[in-house]
């Protein structure tokens, strides 16, 4: 699909902020069936799961869809404090509770990543950017909530010559009801990574391998992923 | 000064957007005046006017701030649709005008730069964020209106833990109000750097150069600064 100069062109295409992960995978697919021009962005922000981005590659490659990891590492100056760019800390286990959550929270994370896809979408002509945040466990994380995309769509609409939208379709879903979506849509989630640890094998321990097999036990299905402990 | 541990620890601290031009120079001053611990920050996007880090670099040493220049370089796939960043694309002489407003436009670059600053603002335990954004002749670039930055501030609160205030003290003053204000100061502006053009001695001729020079005629004050042509 290419961009026409027809005054809509900026409406059928997006910038899909995809990490790799279950919901920015679920998030692609979802806008590559209501036939957009989809531009795929990840960030190599140091994160020590960077299994994700090699996954996401992978993944576009094989859609045809156009991706750009864009390798951010030269700011971890400015987000040294997480213990998901810091080696030497050590990466709490165990379900999400406020402490761990803290733990895990890049400083700002999420306004950043939304800046850098605004300028991309700005730069090709779409008028949309795709994100794959939600609500459930993570309402607790201030930058998953929906007042904070309501304000940041509010600057989006004005921080440039041409508007951009931030849609965000998961913002009040649970990690299982997207992963519901996903495969009623027949996707396949051993395209997908999500452990922290970023080892050969998930972990099956860390507060996001735990979410990921929450998910599929409450959907009653089987993860696909290998995992290195036996879990249920 | 050292942060303290206590409650008001975050409303003393602020970080300081310093590109080592007129007005984030003055902003700087100004924070500093107000007695605040300040952390400076500037960015390299692979401008053409690299001449004003090394400004900035030499100024903070010199006052003792600390200061770190953060390499984001590696999104210039996401911009490089900005003769600002494009040694390819001719740079605009003469005024400002609408055509070459949008042709020195770097896509979304106010929302990245103080996205970034914000996180190392939380990254310190700092409450605040300065930004020499003004309105003037600038008031034609979407994301140096006031609206833009009460938005912004309306992200900035509720985006991490703990909420972080932009300051942007010349929102609503011209390049040569913020002269004035800063000749009053005592400020040198030789320590500062204005030309997009980067080379060993001032244009005097792109957009910028007439901007500043024109400032410095509104307050009948001389321009320190050596240029490669003769300016009035």
């Amino acid at each position: 699909m290419t961009l026409s100069a027809s005054p809509t062109a900026a409406d059928r295409a997006t910038v899909v902020i995809y990490s790799g992960g279950m919901d920015s995978f679920t998030v692609l697919h979802r806008a590559r069936r209501e036939g957009l021009a989809i531009h795929a962005l990840s960030f190599d922000y140091g994160q020590r799961h960077a299994r994700e981005l090699e996954v996401a590659a992978r993944v576009c490659q094989r859609l045809g869809v156009p991706h750009q990891v864009v390798d951010i590492r030269a700011i971890h100056g400015l987000i040294d404090a997480s213990a998901l760019t810091d080696a030497s800390r050590e990466m709490p286990e165990g379900d999400y509770g406020e402490a761990n959550l803290k733990d895990t929270v890049v400083p700002n994370r999420n306004m950043i990543l939304l800046s850098l896809a605004i300028a991309k979408a700005v730069n090709i002509g779409a008028g949309r950017v795709d994100y794959g945040a939600h609500g459930g466990d993570h309402m607790l994380y201030p930058d998953c909530r929906p007042e904070f995309v309501e304000r940041m769509n509010a600057v989006a609409g004005i921080a440039n010559f041409e508007p951009v939208t931030i849609h965000a379709p998961y913002l009040r879903s649970t990690k299982a009801q997207i992963l519901a979506e996903g495969l009623a849509m027949g996707l396949d989630y051993a395209d997908t990574w999500t452990c922290y640890r970023g080892e050969a094998l998930a972990c099956g321990r860390c507060g996001s391998c735990r979410e990921r097999l929450a998910a599929f036990a409450a959907n009653g299905a089987c993860d696909p992923l290998p995992y290195a402990v036996e879990v249920a």
